[in-house]
């Protein structure tokens, strides 16, 4: 059953609109993993960049400028992240064959530290790059259970990731 | 191979371009489930939010404000929904041991009516939390056999989704 | 270990800001599949959009009309690509039974040309329809080893998508 908040005319009601000059304010965030796989909070960081960026209505974009290292919303309960990196192992198990790491006939982006991954590639096509969240009235829409995580998937290393705020 | 619309200087052509000011207006929908996992199709309260809005050109945001509840674009076709529920059977079992399952040693997160959802979140880690959908010329610009749905991953109960309209 | 960005204040530093007059450019890319699973590079089409759109800050969402053809960010790496390939068909198999294959029972969306695609949707739910990815600059804020696929689940055909730019 769905209940829409309605006005009087029967319509779905805006709970808020702006329509002031708009403005997009980026910010980035270096990181430091030490383990993998490692889901690091990093809300804290997107409400910041959020309070600084002065925006009060619209949304903000988290994004991974990495191939495997995620962006996702989840629950920040410790023992949940450990059944959520035993789920990504039964997904894309780490010691499973991928050509990816066969060094012997691969060709292309080699790098002197290449190090086996393809597990971690495979995690991340199903985790996902981005999310996007919206603000109302200057309140980052996280419910309650929601915390922002980058999830490393590799082995550690440094990692940037980018929080564009769009609104007004 | 990669057909674009090209112009006569052989580049990329714009559909359609907004200059005008624009404006972000939002939208909630309740919504009560009654089974899990279940395929709720929101698609006309989108279609709704974009009307009331007043928005021709930008984007719409649809957002879960949960971890145990997903957003996702998909074909509504009943049997189908039953092969995506098997999916997601397949990729975190609801029987499977979890952690987060553990309350004897659980201590984050704890409520009065918790209920073991560990594989709720695990499902929900793959699916995701939002959908953005082009709108160009006052039309969402969802392909022929897509509809948005929520998806309740956990026992039933009453779920927030949010709908943010941005453009001109 | 986060290591933020900081100012004089120890806030976030804003890495660029853009007040001026918003503009939403829309364009479309066609594309003809020949093999599924078929990952193709779209990343050139993405940058000719931006370019021909104009907008040096802001975000550029790339969107699949289809509930069988996904977008995702990943490698280029062509090895790999096969090895994306095999988790997609160890997620869900394509010759696993899929209700939605029953053409004797189905009733909905029935086609003279329906195939057996099942397994096509399922993979879809697991990867996406779209990805978001924030422009700074005039920089497409891709990493330096992202790439923009459309991913053909489902047997080859035409398909369509749009990139729609957004920003200052």
């Amino acid at each position: 059953m769905i209940r829409q908040q309605v006005n009087q005319n029967g319509l779905l009601t805006p709970m808020r609109t702006a329509d002031s000059p708009m403005r997009i304010c980026n910010f980035q965030i270096s990181l430091e993993t030490t383990n993998a796989p490692e889901f690091i909070d990093i809300t804290d960081q997107v409400l910041d960049s959020i309070a600084e960026s002065g925006v009060t209505m619209g949304n903000v974009l988290v994004y991974s400028k990495h191939t495997t290292a995620a962006i996702k919303i989840n629950e920040m309960e410790p023992l949940l992240l450990e059944d959520m990196a035993r789920t990504l192992e039964h997904i894309a198990p780490r010691d499973a064959d991928y050509r990816h790491n066969d060094f012997t006939v691969r060709t292309v982006n080699m790098n002197e530290d290449e190090c086996p991954n393809g597990h971690s590639h495979c995690s991340h096509l199903m985790l996902g790059t981005s999310e996007t969240i919206p603000i109302i009235d200057g309140e980052l829409q996280l419910g309650q259970y929601q915390s922002v995580f980058m999830i490393e998937l590799d082995h550690p290393r440094d990692r940037e990731v980018l929080i564009s705020v769009i609104g007004a």
